[in-house]
């Protein structure tokens, strides 16, 4: 479920009006900013963009990433794009990036419908004119290309039927390939590409009864570093998204300096999906709400603006 | 262009009052048949199915396909279907022979828009679920398997930009992995799978000029021959579709014994596509008109139903 608390009797006129005073002459008003964009879900930001542009002849995101600043202005701007093309600036913002944070692509092909997923390349290549499985390719080698670039291209089966015979053998062929430390047999990065989010489960069910420890565990030690901490960041987020992305908020405000592209990421990205669920699960594992931990690790204008897309007011 | 001569002002309800007349009692009027169905778009098909299905609670495609039988039975077959999905019945039946043609896929890939694609992939999960990507996976291994699944899912990019630079640049890695006789070289698949239409004619094209000779004859003579037939298959289908549907035509027809199902597969998915350009092709090569080398190649109801695609009465 979203975390956000949506104004619904908004208009995008006014709201337009509004933003564009608060970017009025010198300095800006960014709480505005806040209590305007904070409380307003996709489609009415959307709304918000174009009657700006139609009052203004101006270019509402553009406008703000120049007002704006620092980790806020990066936060507001993934915030006001459409969600397919969000997610294609990530996916591009990562990939230039000389640490590529290969987790951007793992949530793409893990999270979104094949409907969503196609949408995003058709962003990314509106915006980048090229495709994204091409870049992508072209910016890894070897296993952790083939398994990146089967994550982001396969389109997997959206039913809900499950082959228990089928997750039964596959089971077996992880367990051999994983036995054998081969870690990039084919056949690990074929059935984890290709198969069903369903099918997979049992698969990974399977291997867990089985051998009684689940398989990421398994995984661990090995010196191809990237493609088996991606193989595992995969697993972990199909497995069960929402403590997928509990961990990695954790990771990025409990680790010595917070990450705060990490954290913006699954704020913005989550926020209208199930930003309230992630929230309820780090309450579970760290017994203190998400809100409270994300106020003391960040400041300003950012803080006040992330703890607003997660309902609470500063 | 289409070959297709569309009877504009048809009645679907009319059309499939004819249909049920033909089916009717002992023995199929197969010429009604072929005088309706040979002369009716996508769309009117799809309409003709419909006013079926409602006026006699009956499914006219399981019903022809009862009714007729052999070469022309599977022709009528996939011609009824839509576009969509009979791009996946045809993807399917390839997998489960035992020789699995592997042009099918190679085709789809090369041909259709992503949106089309895209259409493939969602009525292949509805008729057989499981994702098509999957189900080539697990039906192929090695290089082949990610030539293959790389085709089928990535997402090339559609814009008509050339990076003239960057076509130098792959055609020298192509001829290097090429000189070193590594065909299987992940950066051949990366390539020839990833880059869009009009980079790789243009990488292909500095090749050619570079070093005399096309690609396509360096490929040849290596001992992974469903690899490399397939990688060569894919090129030629890149460079021109028309050349490519030509010389498919021509050794389904040619070489001793018809390949029917080769030969059904062309007519069907190009005769509202590309057809009439393939059969000036054929004459320009052949020196001999399409239609009269497939009348003396095939008989009966079925010669008359691909010579009525093809826009010529029998």
């Amino acid at each position: 479920m979203t975390s956000l608390v949506v104004y619904e009797d908004s208009s995008p006129s006014a709201d337009a009006e509004l933003l564009k005073k608060a970017c009025h002459g010198w300095g800006t008003d960014e709480k505005a900013v806040i209590s305007i964009l904070g409380h307003r879900n996709a489609y009415q930001r959307k709304m918000i963009r174009e009657a700006y542009q139609q009052l203004y002849q101006e270019d509402l995101v553009k406008r703000l990433e120049h007002e704006l600043s620092g980790d806020f202005e990066r936060a507001v701007y993934r915030w006001n794009l459409d969600p397919a093309d969000r997610d294609a600036v990530l996916a591009n913002v990562a990939l230039r990036k000389e640490n590529c944070d290969y987790r951007v692509f793992v949530e793409l092909s893990s999270t979104l419908s094949p409907e969503e997923l196609f949408s995003v390349k058709c962003a990314y290549q509106s915006r980048y004119k090229r495709s994204l499985e091409e870049d992508l390719a072209s910016h890894t080698s070897c296993d952790l290309r083939k398994l990146l670039v089967g994550l982001v291209s396969i389109h997997r089966y959206q039913g809900s039927e499950v082959n228990l015979q089928l997750a039964n053998s596959e089971s077996n062929i992880l367990k051999n390939a994983i036995e054998e430390k081969k870690f990039d047999h084919e056949d690990i990065v074929r059935i984890i590409t290709t198969r069903s989010r369903p099918q997979l489960m049992a698969t990974l069910n399977r291997y867990k009864d089985e051998h009684g420890c689940s398989i990421t565990k398994h995984l661990k030690n090995d010196p191809d570093y990237a493609y088996t901490e991606t193989l595992r960041t995969t697993i972990r987020c199909i497995y069960n998204p929402t403590k997928y992305f509990e961990k990695v908020i954790r990771n990025a405000i409990k680790k010595s300096g917070t990450n705060e592209d990490t954290l913006t990421r699954v704020i913005v990205t989550r926020a209208e999906k199930d930003l309230k669920e992630i929230m309820e699960q780090y309450y579970k594992r760290n017994s203190v709400p998400l809100d409270q931990a994300i106020a003391k690790e960040t400041s300003g204008h950012y803080k006040r603006f992330l703890l607003a897309l997660l309902g609470k007011e500063d």
